[in-house]
């Protein structure tokens, strides 16, 4: 290992693309974590949690940017073995279970939610570490398996605080698009990758543009000629038709289906297993605002052998350029029935979401313009140096009767410097016992929120009805401090 | 990156000295860390998180293993940096404070809890990757302080458990060290990292072990000699009288600390602030079984300056071979007034404390003897597969009446399969609408827990006077499940 001997004084910053998070961000965070392990819990979800560290081998190359399937860990040397640092909570999840699966019950629904890490180019909001909030079914083949995912992610969404209509889960079956393959006489896998990553690019580039790329070619933004899959306008034709497929279908969606897969048995599978979920999902009365299906998500990942889902937020945003946009995707997953396989050398269905956690709480602080902090503790302020004692017995009755507080433990010389620093606390309030006070038997409560106001807009009789600073005595503290808080 | 070629299968393993944590373990570590996140806060302190990767220049060499300060640590290099995973929370603290501390109140009291990473050899109950549980006030030099520290430490201990009198705070301050080796003639500061080291081995060797190590040697245990630090006898002795001054002094500890240390301002700024400290809990009503003052507390950190802390269980425990012992050290700090100079050239004052949570679950289970398994969800049974809309319904209902229950999601063939399903995942109780009751409008609710009971121990007349399987009204299901589950 090599060092860098500048000793003189050392750099303090965080590597390139990782960040800090203070105070609020990471309670507002944790509030949203508990939010959605309530709702895993609540249905029937047990927690997992496995180490950050696996082995290379254990993890698999099932990054979603499958163009480049070798980039994008963190991974080291270690004794005999090649150690990273996982990228998703899936792979942990295939590797714990295959482990651990004589004692665990089968179905095995478990929760897992931690930071994952990516090494990856940082960009604007774009980290290397960021959260995930897992939850999956290992052992279930059954629809009603993935119905019940999809359920719990409406659930989720809404109880973190996306109305209904600000979002809408998507759904579409892999099996009917190898159906579609199956039809067109593409029956070579190493096509279907590639019609996969072609069709997961139809958000940026339209319907035009896939069929392009699943044809000849296409000329990209930059410029770039960037050559297609080599299909014939047949074969692409009718991929496209599939796409195309919409709720307004004259005869339904789930019809117009069955009638593009044709006689393709994985098709028609594929098929009925959507219409199975559907039909649970309608049976526990989510509506189609809510939930729909939609035959261009197919996402990257290639590991997925049926259902996928993906829940994206529809309303507006004004982004760092001041466009409006629609935010996108904040969870996504699917079946994955061979995944677990390669530990097991036997078939073992699974299924599963994630939920990216950073994403959420951006869009929500976008939503609900969160810009005010949240309230700071009580300061106790520091009047005379050699009475710290009597200052902590006011803190520590504060604390006794759950009032968040603190003594000022800066040097207390200038009594401005702990209002400033009350201040940056975001305190509402101080209390002061000086020696006068202290004589008389009584403490001053200065209210920093109202008095905040009072400097800006108040006019004298408010201040007058409710002054922000008052006398009260030593033992009637605690209960008007209670009513004071309670009154913000 | 090398990967091994052999593709059969591969083996689901944990890398060497890691290990997954199932179910009830994540939810009893999850409700202690929320516990101490609760104290951590009514004190006033706010959380950061870091990310889990640092660059190694940041993170220093401060591992607690002073002997071997470069190892440790999981590292790599990537680009130009050599990144790492971080092995404490002070370590990104200092970094965090001082990239920011224009930002920050200062003083910044925060607190971080999150897993740390070792790269040293595993042994029984000694993984890689552990939680810890910080506090840390940075930018306060007053004693006031740690005092605030201590008796957050106490609080925290209580609440999540351990009695009052099953746990013991030891201070320290290695000032008083410091003066005692100015006293004896040894002002070569290699001279105290070697004392130091020597002293942290008190509980393992005893004084004599230190006696016989501060002088000429000792013999190990194994029989190898190791080489001593080489004072004379009256100096080894002298360091011996300090070590020994015990609560039992006839004049009070603080006075024969202060004749030890004899003229070294060191030494008596030392005993002032552990003088200050243990006035300071006294006015709190901390008493000297909850916290006291122990010389032989020296804590191996290279970078303690001033007051040092450890908390100690003291009740005893059966250990793996069956002797008794006491549990030891689960939490530990101290006084840090150099570490931030690093990165900010100026001396910032900083203190705090780290609880190992492992540790702490560990004693918790030994003392509660925690066996039983935590209360599983209700199961909801399949009977007809082609109804599973009906029992989704069921099951969705107790969800949104916060009642924690799911649907069996396995091939429900075999209702015995279901049962044994509902027995692994410990349910109170099974729900069971088979054709006959669906026809009348009732559903069964067995209780699992009850015949789990009768099954073992009851008579006929417990059994009949509540019996273990009943038939209610479907609309009646909801609240029948609640009073079950209230009963249990």
């Amino acid at each position: 290992m090599v060092i860098k001997k500048n000793r003189s004084r050392l750099k303090a910053e965080t590597p390139k693309g990782f960040r800090d998070y203070f105070g609020n961000e990471v309670i507002r965070r944790n509030k949203m974590l508990r939010t959605i392990e309530d709702v895993y819990f609540r249905y029937g979800f047990e927690p997992l949690e496995t180490s950050a560290i696996e082995t290379v081998e254990a993890l698999g190359k099932f990054l979603p940017d499958i163009e480049r399937p070798n980039e994008g860990i963190f991974c080291w040397e270690e004794g005999d073995d090649w150690l990273a640092l996982r990228y998703d909570l899936t792979a942990p999840l295939a590797r714990a279970y295959s482990q651990y699966r004589n004692k665990l019950p089968t179905p095995y629904r478990r929760y897992s939610i931690g930071p994952v890490w990516r090494n990856e180019k940082p960009g604007p909001g774009r980290f290397r570490q960021f959260y995930q909030c897992d939850a999956d079914t290992v052992g279930a083949g059954s629809p009603a398996a993935d119905a019940e995912i999809c359920a719990m992610l409406i659930d989720t969404l809404e109880e973190v605080g996306i109305s209904h209509g600000d979002y809408s889960i998507k759904i579409n079956n892999r099996k009917i698009l190898n159906g579609v393959m199956e039809t067109i006489g593409l029956n070579d896998p190493n096509f279907h990758d590639e019609i996969l990553r072609t069709i997961d690019k139809f958000n940026r580039i339209g319907l035009t543009g896939v069929y392009e790329l699943l044809t000849e070619g296409r000329l990209d933004e930059s410029g770039t000629y960037i050559k297609g899959v080599g299909l014939s306008d047949d074969q692409a034709s009718r991929v496209i038709n599939f796409l195309s497929v919409s709720a307004s279908e004259s005869d339904g969606i789930i019809d117009a289906l069955r009638a593009i897969v044709g006689k393709s048995e994985i098709g028609l599978n594929g098929v009925t297993e959507l219409e199975q979920i559907t039909h649970l999902l309608a049976a526990q009365h989510y509506t189609s605002d809510q939930i729909q299906i939609d035959p261009t998500v197919v996402r990257g990942l290639g590991y997925y052998t049926g259902a996928v889902y993906e829940a994206e937020l529809t309303f507006e945003i004004t982004d760092d350029k001041g466009c409006h946009r629609q935010f996108g995707s904040v969870a996504g997953g699917g079946r994955y029935d061979n995944l677990i396989k390669r530990f097991t050398g036997q078939q073992i269905s699974a299924t599963g979401i994630s939920i990216g956690v950073d994403r959420l709480l951006a869009a929500l602080a976008t939503k609900q313009q969160q810009t005010t902090d949240m309230m700071g503790p009580v300061l106790v302020t520091v009047m005379d140096r050699e009475r710290m004692a009597d200052y902590q017995t006011i803190v520590t009755e504060l604390r006794n009767n759950n009032i968040r507080a603190e003594i000022y433990l800066g040097n207390p010389k200038s009594f401005g410097n702990q209002l400033k620093y009350a201040d940056r606390r975001n305190a509402p309030l101080a209390i002061i016992e000086g020696a006068e006070e202290k004589v008389k038997g009584t403490v001053q409560v200065k209210d920093l929120i109202l008095g905040a106001k009072i400097a800006e807009t108040a006019t004298l009789d408010e201040w007058r009805e409710r002054p922000a600073q008052v006398e009260v005595k030593r033992q009637d503290l605690v209960t008007h401090v209670r009513t004071l808080l309670n009154r913000e």
